[in-house]
């Protein structure tokens, strides 16, 4: 496993973590969480997300229980979880953000003082808010968030490659992904339309549905397509070569991976060795941007 | 229920809040405390007012003990208490106001830091005495106050109207209004005198019947005649319009109602419904404002 | 019984203290010590001063003890202590004081908010210090120093007189002022030397014996003579002359008393009586200071 | 025994302390580490030191367990440990040297806001990270480092007696040094090359047998042949005239001493003794300056 500061704090995470939405507590049983968790951590996977509402605190409990069945010292492990102060709807209807924003970084200061986290960061936070949060606590010496859990996959760059960068360099704080397969259009076995075994075939996920027989869809199945021969060229699968093109971007802490059964998470963990992520040379991201033609245009490159 | 933020904070209140000033432990009995507590938690009432002193600090434990009773989660509600250091009284006789207040902005951020409380607010203070209290804050980075509670009805229109609008905007504090009735003057109750069953011919009560025996208090009870014929053309009563009215004020975050039986509270709860509070349009409230004619002058129009 | 505020803070204290000085744990039975304490709580004093050192630590644990006995309510009372961090000649060996300041108001600071203690004082510290302790409080968003202990009677008054009052005006600092009867001398038994059952016969306080009967000593001693007719016109004792005289000063916010016995401890919370304090006018306190001819010279007067 | 403040702050520690390193847990065995303490503690030492790190952690619980064998007041005595949040290495690559300073005194703040540690410092860190971290300390208002552990014998002077003058004079911060000794090699033993039962001897010191060995290491030799005549003037052996030499700097609040045997402890103590430290005179540090031939050059001398 690679390790990577997780923004500019001294904190140390596997470039891959193990994400529990969608699965821990709902779509896969304890057993298989457990199998999970165990494959990721002798891994070398140290990052852990879970969340007080994926499946109404059910995630969180299983997490736990687990970590403490297995005897793995806490201090080896980190864990995100995420809050939310009732619906962020309310906090919308005309009101100033700046003092909702203090609030929210003032809790937070507090939470880290009190013992109960390290460190504290934002999810699905906006560019300014996370400006925000940074100066509301500079000007009243409060702890500043570490970093920004943002969606980043083949198909969606714009924020991860040219907001984030900027505020890496400008206030520390550095991102943490998910979605790298974007809830499973990348997998591969959408090629051909939804297949009734298939997470977008649940009633739940008709939207995901929804998105893949979309126009927009299709012509994400035909770039994968045209993916193909690059990772068959690299010796890689198409979801390999998705999670090491996430990774090939040294502004990423880490890649959450969200896999619901062992076979896909030893395939995804796979995408750090030898053979996949070291050939993500540029000229492999190039011929991948060609097929794309979604690279974001971006004033300064912070990365040459 | 409708729900406010409070002032520009990020807790949400019920628009309308139950105090329990001069009840709990006083004037009702337990069972009725209860029954009143019940009936404003099921019509999504989150908002519970007490104090240290009222009833000697009764109202404290029955407030607690059918909470507890009832199995309510704590985080499901709002209960707003107050505390004060000594009497007021001694703090005035020439000491200097400001080192007094740092205090109180010291001990309420401790207070809050020691997870004993989660914001902190003012009561019947002046508005330059919160002024003072937010630039202490700000001077040495504590928390600043999040509300005043200040008496607003018909008849008290001056501080809610003109001073905490300008407060609201510029530093945030919402007002949480208490006394919409006046005491029960705007009961109707009064039109004729006072009657033996009511609070204001209790010995205690004496200040409040020579007010409204006064000749101001004649004078008011002929606005409430007057204000009669809008009501019915609402279809509904007094008491009704009258925290309807107060309600219709935007910059009120929350109006504390102070019933003393079931009955009177189901009334005021009222004021929230379809029927009431939508129908207090602009052509309404001028209407209410041609009859009161006590209208304050601000400079400056927040609410247009 | 009167009350003060402790400079300019919130804090209420008796105008009249009891000290622990040189007698709990020592000169006087625990016996003894309950029954002053329990005269002066009864008398209204809520002031009582002790410290770490007064007899080895065992003044603190006799005060304790008495106050859990008597079930007298710990918000009821103010008590007084004092640290020491090491000898103070160490920290003047060529130390830069402005860190060991700095060290001492970071420690109290920390002392208030982990709850241990609501405000702190400084104990026989110049002037400077304090207003040192003071600007680096500031400087750092520390707890400033509320008041300080200092002696004075009749027969030492520069400090209190002069450059407390400053302090006060400019940082709120109050005055706790300390034997009132200087040490005895005042208690007007050493009028005609050294009687044998006396303080300072004791081989112990030989720097009294030697204060008393020097030069000075005897000077003091006529004055005492002097100022004997204007106790008598009063109706007063010496003793509580001299008390009252200390209280007449606005300024001092407590005067420590430090009564071996319990007819002392009486006579001297008498100087508040009807009959001795308020009969301290302008006229009787030029009167004393002609007697005295030590009135310090203030540029300003802020007493006016 | 003497004692010096560390740094400016007001802590008294013994001028010569006892270190851990190398010995307690690993070298010498339990009654050994038992009997070294001791002595050190009855000769007045109040200082000892150790690390997480040292011996895997077993280092900390044998000092522990000494002193709670012994009975020693935990007030009495001054314990330094070191803490380390992963590699050094790793937050040295590329990483904002700002951000992780910031992290490391933020923490050190909470724990002594916490009272786990009553002051923090610095080990091995560069004079431009230590200013780092003061500056972060007050431009953030957290707690500065009091003092800097580094390295320090008569072949190494230039960080002690350059750069941390400045530092304490700007700053405060203090000097506490370690490997007085040169890790044995000012023993007198290694005179005529590395005898068999020697520390050098052993495997896991290679690098030191090759430092005593190498050319710059026989120049030491030699010079310590040179300073033995003035070793035998003054009645001391030369691990004690090392010693003396260095705390006859002022600048340093203590020389931690690492002993093996209750033999070296012993011998290292007298340093301090009547008929060698206060030998060093102004003249007798020229002679040996003069033999050595390695007196660093500062800009400014803050010891005239």
């Amino acid at each position: 496993m690679k390790y990577r500061n997780l923004g500019k704090s001294g904190l140390r995470v596997s470039c891959l973590g193990l994400g529990t939405w969608v699965t821990f507590g709902g779509q896969i049983s304890d057993e298989v969480a457990e199998r999970l968790m165990t494959i990721a951590y002798e891994s070398g996977v140290n990052l852990f997300d879970t969340a007080e509402v994926y499946a109404a605190g059910k995630a969180e409990v299983i997490l736990g229980s687990i970590i403490k069945k297995k005897g793995w010292r806490r201090s080896s492990l980190v864990i995100t979880t995420k809050l939310y102060w009732g619906g962020k709807a309310e906090t919308e209807r005309g009101l100033s953000r700046k003092h909702i924003i203090e609030e929210i970084v003032r809790a937070m200061t507090h939470v880290i003082n009190q013992g109960m986290a390290m460190y504290w960061g934002t999810s699905r936070w906006s560019a300014m808010e996370i400006m925000e949060a940074y100066s509301v606590a500079r000007q009243f010496n409060m702890i500043p968030p570490v970093c920004e859990q943002a969606e980043y996959h083949l198909f969606q760059r714009e924020k991860v490659e040219v907001q984030l960068p900027e505020l890496y360099h400008k206030i520390g704080v550095g991102a943490m992904t998910w979605s790298p397969l974007a809830c499973g259009i990348i997998s591969g076995k959408y090629g051909n339309g939804v297949p009734e075994s298939s997470r977008a075939s649940l009633k739940c996920y008709q939207w995901l549905k929804e998105r893949i027989v979309s126009e927009e869809g299709r012509k994400q199945q035909n770039k994968l397509k045209d993916l193909s021969p690059i990772a068959e060229r690299l010796g890689c699968t198409l979801p390999q070569l998705a999670v090491a093109w996430c990774l090939r971007n040294e502004g990423v802490s880490s890649v959450l991976l969200g896999s619901s059964t062992p076979e896909q998470l030893i395939e995804n963990l796979g995408a750090i060795q030898a053979i996949v992520l070291p050939k993500m040379t540029s000229h492999v991201v190039n011929e991948i941007d060609n097929i794309l033609r979604n690279k974001p245009y971006s004033k300064k490159d912070y990365r040459s």
